[in-house]
């Protein structure tokens, strides 16, 4: 699994002419180190002197935040290597017969069948990105002062894992021929770019004042 | 050492309450990352079929940035570690002896050296994916266009290792008295954000461009 290559051998792998890991998992693993950046600066303040400084009301959504980027972060540390067969289907397809008419359209089902699948994993990459993005805020704010350089380095992450996955969506998404599902595919696209880009500002803005 | 344990682990460390690995250790793990993933196009496009679509007078420029980002990437895999070292100085003057005038003030001039040398690791970091950024166009141009979207997640990542690595600088250079070494820093901060900004817009515009 790639996942158990060390750091250092996975960097190098990553520059080989192997395509895969590629974009899509270094994404996902970019994604898990954001997020294991923001629960960091959880652990440096849930139960610590910097604890102190965080509203009682905000203790409980920290908390509850740093449960479900523990989570999150676990899900992304599966896509680094569940990302590498996304594309198997669709390879396997391209091997199927294509020498009667009725085996050509299998073989061009099948090939679409798994450009649709390989997308899959990708846009859930992205998904889980955004997620972790949306949870950052309560540290942003009250997480330990001395590690909320950590916060701003995690949501730069989240935020390259979150358009990083995107791009494997969208090459994905030109070898589909159906329209509509073109469509909400690419509607979705938007909005997690929109929402992601928005939060990232924010984030980046309560730290940068928070260093200041 | 912390390039050493798997990817997993090391995703897994961040998350503790252990302040290393922290923000300038993962900062250089993307930075090597962006690296490793813009090689990889060039792996993809180098000798193989896609060279036939490079200009003959770009496959030098490409050949050459390919050998030099390797190199970088080796040096940013170096600095995964030496960041955590990096704050030992510092440390380590904390727990000098503070009695006496002269010890009081051989202490402070120690935490003041530390924390000088503390900061010229991130910055090194992010001169380094600086200049892989600086090195990318010709890979964003005439990389292998099934890989397109792999410059793109470099890009993304280098440019991440960059910004992240400086809000390392930025919180150490809080706590340095030395106001003309401040301005100096606090210059090239500026014009490297700066300029990876512009790059890293160019960049992608340049990835969106070819993927549409």
């Amino acid at each position: 699994m790639l996942i158990e290559l060390s750091a250092k051998d996975y960097v190098r792998k990553v520059a080989t002419d192997d395509p895969t890991p590629g974009g899509g998992s270094v994404a996902a693993l970019v994604g898990s180190l954001g997020g294991a950046l923001t629960n960091m600066v959880g652990s440096l303040t849930i139960d610590k002197k910097a604890y102190e400084q965080v509203p009682e009301n905000e203790r409980v959504v920290m908390e509850e935040a740093f449960t479900k980027i523990e989570e999150i972060t676990e899900e992304l540390i599966l896509i680094v290597d569940e990302d590498s067969t996304a594309f198997d289907d669709v390879m396997n397809a391209f091997k199927l017969p294509k020498e009667t008419e009725e085996e050509k359209k299998i073989r061009s089902e099948a090939i679409q069948a798994g450009y649709k699948k390989a997308m899959e994993v990708p846009l859930k990459c992205a998904e889980k990105c955004l997620d972790i993005l949306k949870l950052q805020d309560v540290f942003a704010n009250y997480g330990n002062v001395n590690a909320i350089t950590d916060v701003g380095v995690g949501t730069l992450l989240a935020y390259s894992g979150l358009e990083g996955a995107l791009f494997n969506v969208i090459i994905n998404l030109k070898s589909i021929k159906d329209d509509q599902f073109k469509e909400i595919i690419n509607k979705r696209i938007e909005e997690l770019m929109k929402e992601g880009k928005q939060i990232k500002e924010d984030m980046l803005e309560i730290v940068y004042r928070r260093l200041s």
